[in-house]
């Protein structure tokens, strides 16, 4: 079976595990204390073209969600999201168990809007009850989204600028953000990012590392005392230097872009083998996840060498599923799928 | 000003206040273990027809559906709601406070039905990943819904059903239950309430009481170890007895009942009058509130007189407002309304 | 029976309850936000000599206490107190319910002293792993302490002190703040609490009120958005008035301080009745609460016909009981009292 | 720097890291449910005697005991632990953070005693306002404890006993477990810990592992539905097989217990030369953690090439440190500690 459900199956790129073992004997400080994991930091920094920030490193995205969000909050405030937005369903209720409700949003894109969050602000403050309803407080956006699609770079200021007016802390989850970084459709750069939200992460896990996002935090109320947070989550790491040292391989020489080029290039020759065959789409998706509408007896048939995620049932016969390249998707796999693709589909 | 925006701009009834003054001076036994509000108890279970309930005393409705709530569910679980439900919406996140999340089912009637729930229920379990969601656990109905309409006993029943397959507490908010009971629509009876439900109360704050709730535990499963709740949630009154005299007061030849019905009444008498005038209602209520959609500039004449709560915007002419009448609504304040929407808007 | 082992045996003092009566049937604005509630804001805050602090009712101590705290701490947060503090060990954990830790220090005198509360800033914040540790940020006091004993105006002096130092909160829970401030001992004014703490509250439940808590926040910091808080924590009565309205009446023409001090008046009768009888006392009480230790016997005796509260077994012979006068206490219960510890320990 | 003061300075051993290359590019499925993590779910249940426990590998110490304790109590319970315990003072409150109390009890040895625990369960129950106190439902034992020292199994019995006799849950962090197991002191097994705890843990991150606890749950209760909870507390790793692989590992051949004797027969070594030296310890420990109180002056002589840990101030001239050794200190390193130890202190 070749798996294209998910963009984790895989390890890490070999660079991760020969500096794990350069460094496996080494006796380094506890804690993200260490001299690897500055190194990482100053890294990011420089990329984010601001020595003004605060970097972390946590292991994984929903542990990344439920500190940066339990840090920025008090006890009424809540977190915008989409419907569709990891947070409001893929997480056990995480944020809600930290104590915050997450005001979700429905979202035909899979994308939040600065008018859907304009409206739900202006809606709060005009209540004269207002004070009976959970407060707005931030906005959350995954980038890519969960289908796959990315904000534009006015999309992204627009939300700022509701951001401002409201008060509203803005973060972005940018668990793929290195397939969304390499779309042909994108205009954000991460420079961009460090500017626009008050926290983001650049994801780890599902681009090339191990395990481990970094945490980018611009606004200095959600960096003050940032570590606590990470501890009382369960986030701090004895051996702290791994994460850093993931990242400072990635980040070394353009190798995370690079690999995310590559991941996305791959998905491309997919989508346009899809399409030169008719098959729709159930979101327009230019990053390394495609949700093709595939017959189902056509899937069916793909089934007995593939594995797929499947996303939702359109009809009786019909099926959106989930295909994901990632860093580790060769193009001997890339091919061989495209080949049966169109033998099964032509 | 007459005030008809609410069911809690008076005090209590005055049989209440005689019975305080009365035991003003006893000495009594603190936190709810006097003899009053064992009285109370043994009133709310001959009523249900149940000795085998769990009887407590609450102050209001958001601390009884926090309490309950908690109660109830383990950190994992989650609540389904209205979209509408005052748990979703008007309580500033409080379950979410305890850490549970609202599961929030939009809602055409404000009111939940048994398929909804069903499918809520099938999609998790049959999702693969369903230990990523938060599980569902617990359905919260509010009876009358926020729009005033009510459930019959077959929708109910249904409900219930659904609850017992997917392993679900039922619990209903009742916080203006007297007034649901004495709908001209109503098929439902406390006894059957107390045979349906795990936890359901009767609401005292709005029907003639100062302030109280009589929560009504059926599974003993949430039944154990209730008062160390209500204490965490801050709901134990020093002088518990205040709680349980109003109910022994309310519930003495069926007074709850009785001014329930006079205020259901006068509020179909306005009922009546707006239907022959024509105008339009927002939601199909046949309880002690309305919801009428009229039109702006008659509001704005009838508001030189009246307070009315502005439910929702329909058009850029027309205003649904909320009209409520409740046990202290005279015939006199009922036939000047009515009076006054005639001039208005006949 | 005559109950003297707690202050809230009894309701209310008349005048509250006529008040209501005549309040009954007025319509009032719900959510403390009427006429006759702001009146009692107006009373607290021309007896603090401070314009500049917000006000607000809560129903009773536990409520108060969480809803303060949880207001005031972000989630990496605690609250200093005396091992014997309420929130320490009578409030079924609702602190930690709402997710921050109670540093608990042991006390032989019930209260903290400022060197206490030096000694564990500076600890925390020389621990090179300080963020591993909840980080304090609060000071919770009990004015009268648990076993009765007050504060000085220097020991608060000295407390703010170190709260400015270490950048802490300082709150005040003043339950049976009536009693300290008619103490003999007392040379703390309501003014000086105003000045000296960031939040604190005059308590109504055990102070002449059916129940009721003046929440008196002069930070600004913790004032703001504190309805929303109120809300969250169950504390936001439909009929606000009633806690307006207890306030305005005790507050009127020094009923409050009358009513204190006549307690306590009665209490020092009591205690001059058991020091002349050579009785030890469990701790240094001036206040509404006397803590005698009482031969096994004598309290057998005695608990024929009055009720006290039992502190702690202090060997196999004698017991430390608690006796409470309130604003309800008589001057004919008082020496009936007397008359029998005399005869029983004479 | 030769560093001795914690468990955690080096990686992992090298046949961790071969594995992982080894498994690098399999494709393997995501969260724990690769069958790779299977076969270290059934080496671990053949090492406990027990097929019907459930075995699931977290990140982490905090993690693990927030994700066991949250999965275990209802929101009004809590967890009885040794004031030292890690639970207790170095994990900034994330149990207080989950909802729950940590009932913290002195120690003068640094473990709990069935005496102790017995008194405070005797205490509760019978205190008739136990209603107002959080109630105990869980034992937390760190094993070894944070001083090193370790349970006997007559002791662990005895506690077992008093948690069957009130209905507590008896938890046991084994953080360094196999370094309790490889201690000449030590006379429990891993079945003994099956047999006697509801749940307990077997800690990878301190004996060998990158990072990683195993986590033995026997009681079904806490069991069910422990996935929801991993999930929600943020320790589902998408590359979930990376723990169960580091326990595959370590459990084949015995390694995890020969690697432990190793480090605790080097910490003997180091033992015997500072006894010989006529210097006493802090605590009786006979496992990896030594906690010499050392004259401040051959402190600092050591500190030039030495890192130890500062565990407390004994005097104005002495300090207690710890000295660790792990599976990954040398022969080498500890002759040349114990040849320097000689030197200075001889």
């Amino acid at each position: 079976m070749l798996r294209f459900e998910c963009d984790y199956t895989e390890g890490c790129i070999p660079e991760i595990l020969e500096a794990i073992s350069r460094e496996n004997h080494t006796q380094l400080q506890g804690y993200s204390e260490d001299t690897v994991t500055n190194r990482a930091r100053a890294r990011v920094k420089a990329l984010c073209g601001r020595e003004d920030v605060d970097v972390h490193f946590l292991v994984g995205g929903t542990q990344a969600n439920t500190t940066v969000i339990a840090a920025a909050l008090r006890h009424h405030q809540g977190v915008i999201a989409a419907a569709q937005g990891h947070i409001a369903c893929h997480e056990t209720g995480a944020i809600e168990a930290a104590g915050h409700k997450v005001i979700a949003l429905p979202s035909q894109t899979g994308r939040l809007t600065a008018a859907q969050i304009e409206a739900v602000c202006a809606a709060h403050w005009s209540d004269p009850s207002f004070e009976h309803q959970t407060q707005p407080a931030m906005v959350y956006l995954s980038h890519p989204a969960e289908n796959g699609t990315i904000y534009s770079l006015s999309e992204l200021e627009a939300i700022r600028a509701v951001c401002d007016k409201w008060h509203l802390y803005l973060f972005l989850d940018g668990a793929r953000l290195g397939y969304a970084l390499a779309s042909p459709k994108n205009d954000v750069s991460l420079q961009d990012l460090a500017r626009l939200t008050d926290v983001f992460y650049l994801g780890g896990t599902k681009v090339g590392a191990l395990f481990g996002e970094a945490v980018v935090i611009a606004n200095p109320e959600i960096a003050r005392d940032f570590r606590y947070h990470i501890k009382q989550r369960g986030g701090m790491l004895a051996k702290g230097w791994l994460l850093g040292l993931q990242f400072d391989v990635l980040l070394e020489d353009g190798r995370y872009f690079q690999i995310s080029q590559q991941a996305v290039d791959r998905a491309m020759e997919i989508r346009a083998a899809l399409e030169a065959l008719g098959i729709p789409f159930w979101s327009d998706s230019w990053t390394n996840q495609l949700f093709p509408i595939l017959p189902n007896e056509a899937l069916t048939a793909l089934e007995r060498e593939y594995v797929f995620n499947h996303t939702e049932k359109m009809d009786d016969t019909h099926t959106a599923v989930r295909i994901c390249t990632s860093w580790a998707t060769t193009e001997a796999q890339t091919q061989a799928l495209i080949a049966d693709l169109r033998r099964v589909l032509g």
